[in-house]
């Protein structure tokens, strides 16, 4: 079945990792992390439901939620590859040394221009796409938007575009 | 009839003005610019046939391009309204001076966050939303996308939000 959804950033509070990715939910009885459904609930659960493969193509990753769910799919199996921006992967905070040393393969750009796309592929079935770099002042400052889709009206152009970058940024 | 269509940058060539917006085309025999459809002469396009409104939600505005067909759809009577990032309007090259000194109405944020979104709605109908900024680096060097749709389930809600930051960067 067809489905769109929009999330809209800030999120007025931070999501509980543990209540979201735990089997059993969050214990803490002081816990001062949100265990309703935020935007970045949502989010870290349709990556977290991954089954075969994640296409990341975000220009800027330095939010560790989002990074630590990348990590914990590739080690259980999931295909994960990521396109970044160059210059971003030496910012303060970024996560991709943790991708390389856990054997994520990442490729990047090599220009002064920016690899600016926003948007991750789920088993090659669901496009999510925005404004949304994966930082933590885009979770709970910035406003942003993602729109998450199985359209393949949408995804074909999407994972076309991945496929083309990542051949472009292999490393010679 | 529901559509979905998907552009992606950089562009190869930059689009000609003359013979995207004049009613005659480009007479120049030696145009250096591109009479060939490009992704921003698509853009073009989609903002030129605004017949009411265009609402704009856009980080950051300084290609004269895209802020040239605002101001002449201004002035043709379609109602403009802008959103952008309160520090991006002091950018260099930045064109909301020129939006404010032709009557068009453009709110801000003023926090240190970003209005990081970057879409626009065309005659309550049409939603074109990405990872595209409106700059010239966007066009012919970064590696960018914007999707354009008019299916209400993501119309619906980028209208609301645009209600709502226009409110909420209501001048007091
Ligand atoms: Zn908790
Ligand atoms: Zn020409």
């Amino acid at each position: 079945d067809l489905f769109h959804r929009v999330l809209f950033f800030p999120d007025k509070v931070v999501a509980c990792k543990a209540h979201f990715r735990g089997r059993d939910g969050c214990k803490n009885v002081n816990c001062h992390f949100s265990h309703s459904d935020t935007s970045l609930s949502e989010l870290l659960k349709y990556i977290t439901n991954a089954k075969r493969s994640l296409d990341v193509c975000v220009f800027s990753i330095c939010c560790h939620e989002l990074a630590d769910v990348l990590v914990e799919s590739h080690e259980r199996g999931v295909i994960v590859r990521v396109v970044t921006d160059g210059e971003q992967t030496g910012a303060t905070g970024s996560q991709i040394g943790k991708f390389r040393s856990k054997g994520i393969q990442v490729r990047h750009d090599n220009s002064s221009f920016l690899m600016h796309h926003k948007y991750v592929i789920i088993d090659g079935e669901i496009l999510i796409n925005g404004s949304f770099n994966w930082t933590r002042s885009a979770v709970t400052g910035n406003h942003e938007n993602v729109v998450i889709t199985n359209n393949t009206e949408l995804l074909k152009p999407f994972e076309e575009e991945f496929e083309n970058l990542w051949e472009l940024y292999e490393p010679s």
